[in-house]
């Protein structure tokens, strides 16, 4: 790409300068903006479709607004790149050598402008009324807005929020940024209420947010900055909770994005120097293997489903995988707590429910886990994809899964450490109906080359690989490789520890800790999450009252920010060497 | 009360033997099954309003429907005893004998009639997705019925369940039970949209429900059963998803209860024979301190807010003191991640926000505890009712608050031990502006004697109030007495023992803990709550390197189910007299 001349974005240094320009200007900023996030986000990867969908209504909104008087609370913060650009931080989006200065998301840190650290869905209207009511009884007089897309308005807090702020009973503007897509298509009733609203330009006969009190106000034209200019004029200052339904073009502005949204809601780099490239082939996965079972099931006549929240992506559940699924998928859009739910009524159905989920996002349905699912027993599978340690950003950390789950009595938490327990775990979860089953799939395919034939129905047995003396290695799930390397490390010292595997996370197995006893003087844990609330002090607490020495190994207690991973497993010790000289010092 | 001749339910043991009734026969054993009800639950406590509202209902969709193979999925199942009485549990209701035979809530262990063990609000739609779901795959057709309360309905999980009932696409009937009530009044947009439905007898402009796509019959003689019939009639075997609102009257039968609806919603053994005794006077309490404190707030000008999710009445929070509040209480509705993220909000704006909730509640809204306030730091504070170990039904257990809580980065979580603790965590919280703060509020008020002067914001120091050697006890909070009592009958055994009050549940307080290697061989830890994932295994971690014995004391990881707390002190050792002999164990 040439280089952009950025005539107008040149004088637009806070959204005071924005005031002063005229229409033509405004439009030819908002293709400047245009311009310089595309050429950034195929450079570092990141959010590109919603960003270029919500150039015009930014400008419009702080053309209009007073921000950081007025209030801007970006839900999930997908679309917050332009509001980025006009709030004092474009170098982040014109300088190649500072793309990597501002996070993703909206980050107080970084400016006055930006209210939270967000990056989980549905938040922006609940978290809007708080700052409309503690305005209220400060006595302010500022605007909050909270704009929210339709995607994340299937969210169980942005629907709890909506019924709140409709009787707030003042100043509280709820911006819907309605470009017709989640991630992946949309969902459900909302979906196509929505649908119906711009279908009929705002004008239906039952207007959903009218029913539950708001004032409406539909932009059709929601990447009109005039039309979004006029509207949020009218709205500004208003007394009462109103809606601002806006239809605006996800990817607006690169055709290919435009035609074709779910692969351009986020991207990697390079991503559009590529477009023509044919599709690299994939490598066998962990995402491939499980769609491979799940369609052989399928073909099988299995009552089958496999549930997922809106993020397909994660797990390679494309376009491809869902149409052959058929009525085997289901998405529940941005809605975890369904999802679970739902699950939780297949299996009691007698039903085979596999529910896909990033580690993050199970963080979203702690009490669906623990009442509907784990309570009543039912023989759900859920799948948590990435949980480990990770360079990511504070909003998305996968490293709180353990603790979360681990911890609910009934549930039964497997940690494959290879392809081959992997799938064993899997066809056993689908096939028994005794437990609610959840499955922490390592984000690298390894192979053991032998094949598992555990019997998993028999709880919390771990596998002893090695037997050695003196220091045993329980090593979990995706940190198996590293409790190899320790034991190696410790083999050059002259030590022949003991290497356990055990695939079990939710038990204890009293007998092989018990039978170390007798040999070893010290046992180390090794996690690829929280040590807090996780696996290893488990094992710890067995050994409280006896001579053995514990250590454990994870991730600490903290919302780590894009940390670079090496430096995170220097931190924790994560690293053989720093092991091994720790099992020394205690020896 | 006099003896109660049953002349219609002595006949109706099934409901099969129902469905043989002529209508004045079904309105005289609703009348029956009235009269027992008011007499169980008034020598048993227990769900009261609710429960009498739906008689007419239950008795109509069991005429109707064909359960079990028909599924009834009850929403909270506060309203599930005219349900059992039909479905061959009518003992529990007939028996003085046999009055504790059966849960107050639906459980499939009890009948087949009962599809799931419920006790938390907003999940029966979600449920109900997941049997027609697996109905449809397996090829099924039976009728999937969920019945949900008005105030349940302001639920998250609710919501999304709406969302993706709407375009299931087949069979699924959503009855809402509307009594215009949660436990207290209604709150929110939805609220306000049931009102206007009910007082249009179903015709509104705008129709919230058919603008989600669900067809919609209204039912405004929620209690007649001869309507009820003739719409449920009407809906049975639909090919698509169908809302039957009905307005029932919450505590219809019992004139005291139809008139003042919150203080019968649940009601404590012979509430109903000491209807005119003048209030039995209130002792300090740790509610009424709260109370207390907060319209001391308020008459100082300060912009506090009182924050519930529809349960004021675990903290106390009546009428009066709402009223006295005005502006400065909120309740979401059944809503708790609204809760906690307009909490976080309000904190962001300069308020201060004070959220009650139970123990068992705080489980409905993990991640925005994660993300919307302790990833954002802010300065709100929550007081956690009732965390301990109880004999509660397995779906109200308060155990599991501590591993959901503690293990969250930036959350400071306080254990006071005596209201003078309390009262100063309190208010240092309230005018802190660096933490999010949760305060574990014991059940049962003690008192010290002595001020506490402690500054808080000095994170993570351990009090010890008793220096000994050889043994140091470390209890939490509300088991800092059961800590006193162990350090008695040590005293008995020769052993003058360390007693520390840790004060914190979310640190470590090094110093401390490494102060003890001198002179102490065995730590032991106290706490009212589960073990794993709790307090004393992260002072086991810390001591895993070192030669210290330690010994965690508190409740299994298990859903225990209305088992008596002696039972539980017994299996979990928490009894002085266990835990010495522990200790006389290992040193």
């Amino acid at each position: 790409m040439v280089n952009t001349v950025l005539n107008i974005l040149d004088k637009v240094n806070t959204p005071d300068d924005l005031k002063k320009l005229n229409t033509n200007e405004l439009n030819e900023l908002a293709a400047e903006m245009r311009e310089i996030i595309i050429k950034k986000v195929n450079t570092t990867g990141g959010h590109f479709g919603p960003n270029l969908g919500m150039v015009e209504a930014t400008i419009a909104m702080h053309y209009v607004f007073n921000s950081p008087v007025d209030k801007f609370v970006f839900d999930v913060s997908h679309q917050c790149y332009p509001h980025k650009i006009l709030t004092g931080r474009k170098e982040g989006f014109t300088n190649p050598e500072t793309y990597h200065k501002y996070t993703g998301y909206t980050a107080p840190e970084e400016s006055d402008h930006d209210l939270f650290k967000v990056g989980h869905t549905s938040t922006s209207i609940s978290l809007a009324t708080g700052l409309a009511k503690g305005r209220d009884l400060i006595g302010g007089n500022e605007n909050v807005i909270a704009i929210i897309g339709d995607g994340s308005l299937t969210g169980g807090e942005a629907l709890e929020g909506l019924n709140n702020a409709a009787t707030l009973g003042s100043n509280i503007i709820i911006v819907v940024n309605d470009n017709d897509m989640s991630i992946a298509e949309n969902q459900g009733g909302i979906c196509n209420m929505l649908t119906e609203l711009r279908q009929n330009n705002g004008e239906v006969k039952n207007n959903f947010f009218k029913a539950l009190g708001f004032d409406y106000y539909y932009v059709g034209e929601g990447n009109n900055i005039e039309k979004l200019i006029e509207t949020f004029s009218k709205v500004k200052d208003t007394d009462h909770p109103v809606i601002v339904h806006i239809h605006t073009i996800k990817g607006k502005g690169f055709k290919p994005a435009e035609d074709d949204r779910e692969p351009f809601h986020w991207i990697l780099p390079n991503t559009l120097d590529r477009l023509n490239d044919a599709p690299a082939p994939q490598g066998e996965s962990y995402e491939s293997i499980t769609k491979e079972y799940l369609l052989n099931k399928v073909a099988e006549g299995s009552p089958i489903v496999a549930i997922n929240a809106a993020t397909p992506g994660v797990f390679g559940w494309n376009k491809e995988f869902r149409t052959k699924m058929g009525s085997h998928y289901v998405d529940t859009g941005i809605a975890e707590q369904q999802a679970v739910a739902m699950a939780s009524g297949v299996a009691k159905r007698g039903g085979k429910a596999i529910m896909g989920v990033m580690s993050s996002f199970i963080q979203r349905t702690y009490d669906q886990l623990s009442q509907d699912l784990a309570l009543n027993n039912n023989p759900a599978t859920l799948l948590i994809f990435w949980g480990g340690i990770s360079n990511a950003d504070a909003t998305h950390l996968c490293t709180f899964d353990i603790p979360l789950i681990s911890n609910i009595p009934n549930m039964v938490y497997l940690a494959p450490t290879c392809k081959e327990e992997f799938v064993r775990m899997l066809d056993w979860s689908v096939n028994q109906n005794e437990h609610p089953v959840a499955i922490r799939v390592p984000f690298s395919i390894t192979y053991s080359g032998v094949e598992d034939k555990t019997d998993y129905s028999d709880l919390n047995k771990y596998q002893i690989v090695e037997k050695g003396e003196k220091v045993a290695i329980i090593a979990l799930g995706s940190f198996f490789g590293l409790g190899k390397e320790v034991r190696s490390k410790l083999a050059e010292a002259g030590i022949n520890a003991t290497l356990i595997n055990p695939k079990f996370i939710t038990g204890i197995d009293k007998n092989v800790l018990e039978g170390l006893k007798s040999n070893h003087s010290v046992v180390i844990t090794l996690e690829d999450g929280e040590l807090d609330g996780g696996f290893g002090e488990k094992i710890t607490r067995y050994y409280g009252n006896s001579d053995m020495k514990v250590l454990n190994y994870g991730s600490f207690k903290e919302f780590t920010d894009r940390t670079p991973i090496e430096e995170l497993y220097e931190r924790y010790h994560l690293k053989s060497d720093l092991i091994t000289q720790d099992i020394e010092n205690v020896l």
